[in-house]
């Protein structure tokens, strides 16, 4: 083979093949799915769905009961209204404690590959343990939890509704379970994205597509993809050039914290940027309250790219089609407490181990 | 007048006629009235009630962001998950401070003759711009409120759409009208009392209709009347016997920081009692878990009457009649902050008088 032949299949690699067709929809469809509801029930494992068990789920994603001061529900800080999550920028828990990071969305989550920023839980059902017990979030022990539930007698009988045939329906395994069936159906389908992918030219208007096309062609595209538009795998923030202390600080070593392996030091999981615009502030660390500046900071520590302004503005513009239609969520009328109910614990004094 | 025909007559006036009838209906009627959409609405004064300024008033109502650390809403503390009231004892707000009295239930809130423990406000609205600038509870100025919809242009457009022909819809004085107008739909009809009331005498079981009779011949419903049992007048706590310390301390003077009248010290507007079942802990101190303590605490210190266990069963068990259908409430989905938003304030330095 000649030498400007193997050149010029070597730039040929480097072009995806769509890119030189020149057909926008077929490289977008080769690099995102779209959201749909049928979607979100397959992804969930070991688990199965039930109008009983989503119902269930749904009261105690908004009970605040769940905490230990019975003040903070889940939806406190992944919440529905605002697009599956909290204010900013990290996360206030029991206490007013402020958490190490900002909520993630729950809004799609079920098509992450793994939940939290650095992916420590395999699934929803175990991601949903975490903030429970954690002490800056919800401060409670598991026991407390099954107390709670046990002592409010349509709590139980709904669980014994949801996990039929279970001889202790109302457990804190169970609990999880309710919660994730519930939250696999927080999907958001129909974006101007989908609707594109789906045929519908006129979903995109031209600044979306010309940001589409560069979110594809500068390289966004080659972590933040599938359905969920990242979510599926990790990367090293600030792999070509670190951002400031603010955006990244030395003390989170994000997903090395897991694997303790030195290549995953400052990994995390890719952002997921479906519904992204409604999602302000960004990051882990919640410190960038603009898409403008967040895309700018990905275009220059991810791929070492300073994006023209009229490049940020149109991948900013396509960003917003990704938000989709928002769960439509009729807010649960929860059973009342019992006198036998545990007691809020609102004190600021930490928990004891046990 | 012979002095025993006399004395038969003083003898008739202190029992109400009806009751000489022995007819529990109409003793009923003559002590409650019904809870309807129709009266809450008629209830509601300068301030007309339209479908665009209930729904903008639903939004605000969930809005964390009126709060300065955009995390605490209208909601958290009146929650109509749990029957518009928050876990107890007294709510928690702005930097985990404790505040000084118990959320009162907003279901059912215009009804009142006026808002507050003490009854400081007159109405819905005047009592909505209360909270979001206590330090203790939403810690906000009007100014930052007025700046946060105002920053959002889906939220000028309701209050536009709400207020139309006002040059300055999004204004802290129209924020407080939409609320007034949501809550002045958060009514629950349809309790048995309700239905007993309107004819049905199989809505109030047995023990419920011992319960009723003795509520209004102990005297109970001699303050706790009207649609809301209660909430139309106010009564000094404890004036037969003073409850212990816990429950009516000596710091809180009741209305009489309101009026400044000694008449009034430890007054407190009568506890309107729908859905108060669902709504423990007890007092304006909340530190009475049960409906069986706060039966038997107002008997000896209002009436100075100490009941025998049935008759606490019996009246716990109509208080329970006092349960209405809960207002179905689609969550709703508010507008994206935006870039020019102002940022939460979650920091715990308390706000500067300006």
């Amino acid at each position: 083979m000649s030498r400007a032949f193997i050149a010029a299949l070597s730039a040929m690699a480097l072009i995806p093949f769509a890119a030189v067709a020149g057909d926008l929809r077929s490289d977008a469809n080769a690099v995102f799915k779209p959201v749909t509801a049928a979607a979100a029930a397959k992804a969930v494992k070991n688990n199965e769905l039930t109008p009983a068990k989503i119902e269930l789920g749904k009261e105690l994603f908004f009970d605040p009961r769940i905490s230990s001061s019975q003040l903070i529900s889940c939806n406190s800080c992944h919440n529905l209204s605002l697009g599956g999550v909290d204010a900013g920028s990290t996360s206030i828990g029991h206490g007013w404690q402020k958490g190490p990071r900002r909520a993630p969305t729950v809004l799609n989550a079920v098509f992450n590959a793994a939940q939290f920023w650095d992916g420590r839980s395999e699934d929803l059902k175990a991601q949903a343990k975490g903030p429970v017990q954690a002490g800056v979030e919800m401060n409670n022990t598991p026991s407390n939890v099954e107390a709670t539930l046990n002592s409010i007698p349509a709590y139980v009988a709904s669980f014994q509704k949801a996990f039929p045939g279970d001889n202790k329906p109302a457990s804190f395994d169970n609990f999880a379970k309710a919660i994730e069936a519930f939250e696999a159906t927080l999907v958001t389908p129909n974006s101007r994205l989908d609707k594109f992918l789906a045929g519908d030219e006129a979903a995109l208007d031209a600044t979306q597509k010309k940001g589409l096309r560069l979110f594809i062609d500068k390289g966004c595209s080659g972590c933040h993809d599938g359905v969920n538009a990242g979510g599926g795998n990790y990367a090293q923030f600030g792999a070509v050039e670190k951002p400031s202390a603010a955006i990244l600080p030395e003390a989170d070593k994000g997903r090395f914290a897991v694997t303790k392996s030195p290549a995953d030091v400052f990994s995390f999981r890719v952002a997921p940027l479906r519904n992204v615009a409604l999602r302000a502030p960004y990051f882990h660390t919640g410190q960038v309250w603009t898409l403008e500046e967040a895309v700018e900071v990905m275009a220059k520590s991810q791929l070492g790219v300073q994006l023209a302004p009229d490049e940020t503005t149109a991948i900013v513009a396509f960003l917003g089609a990704l938000t989709g239609d928002q769960p439509k969520v009729d807010y649960p009328v929860l059973p009342a407490r019992a006198n036998a109910t545990p007691k809020p614990q609102q004190e600021l004094a930490t928990k004891h181990a046990h």
